[in-house]
């Protein structure tokens, strides 16, 4: 699950929300030696569809191969591909650092600028969450790091068309933006 | 992987970061018939290291039951129980309502109540991004459901301890805070 920003791409799949088809998702993903850098899973807003979003590595056409078997796959409604001008991708962070008495107002301001929210404090260590797309997450974790990350997790990356549709009924060659 | 807050479980599982390790896991929930609410899977601050943070619903037995066999599988290193009081549990969300010159201002008062950033309106939509504890989320969506959900995608649960240590340096019975 290394990620690697170079020949990523994000799919988002409709999955009937049964057990079972997440395994038939990840397993389809592992059989075929495909790298998935982060998976995200959760309800919609029709409690009986999930949605599991996916970052994948690979080239153009492997990642078409991907969307055609899963679409072929049980309880799978429906695979896209989220075009990063096309789509919003955030994801989230919760990230401990150490902290003390010398550095925690540096690390409040570098807070700050990021709109990180600071959810813990002890006498040495401080615990944020953020926000954002990858760039953002990547720029704030630079400058937090040579403070010492004690732990950090991420959600994976999870997405939204932009415009006014629902990813169900848009059609991509013809968008209301 | 319909939500129920009852009986539900928060397990954090630190894996090698190989493929066919996040594969297992799920499998193994599958194939027990255990159901996940949410999983989310992302890099730690060691890239060797992933975090699949699972919410799963059952009985305490049936939860212990699942620790020990997902400690067993290739690749686990460790699995950790995430308690409520003890740990510090987030999800983000991104929700696509309906929205029109009459209701906008409304949706940004309630945007602004529960810190959701709005990152894309349209003529008769708006986007936000909103990062929170269960109980918040729930909050805004039930104040934000009225004007029509378009679209919603939810990252899953992830989850940090409390307090000054990493995780895989916690011994439960001897908490420093």
């Amino acid at each position: 699950m290394v990620f690697d920003r170079k020949d990523s791409y994000t799919l988002a799949i409709l999955v009937n929300n049964k057990s079972g088809v997440l395994m038939r998702v990840v397993a389809l993903f592992s059989r075929r030696g495909y790298n998935i850098d982060s998976l995200s899973v959760g309800e919609t807003e029709d409690p009986k569809t999930s949605r599991i979003t996916i970052v994948v590595t690979g080239d153009r056409q492997i990642v078409e191969q991907i969307i055609r078997q899963v679409e072929k796959l049980v309880d799978v409604r429906k695979v896209y591909e989220m075009a990063p001008g096309r789509s919003l991708q955030r994801e989230l962070v919760l990230v401990k650092l150490k902290s003390d008495a010398d550095t925690r107002s540096q690390l409040t301001d570098i807070a700050e600028i990021f709109k990180a929210k600071i959810i813990d404090v002890t006498p040495v260590t401080m615990t944020m969450q953020l926000t954002g797309s990858l760039d953002k997450l990547e720029s704030f974790l630079s400058l937090a790091e040579p403070y010492g990350i004690v732990e950090l997790v991420r959600t994976g990356i999870t997405a939204l068309e932009r415009g006014s549709r629902a990813l169900s009924e848009t059609d991509f060659h013809e968008e209301d933006r």
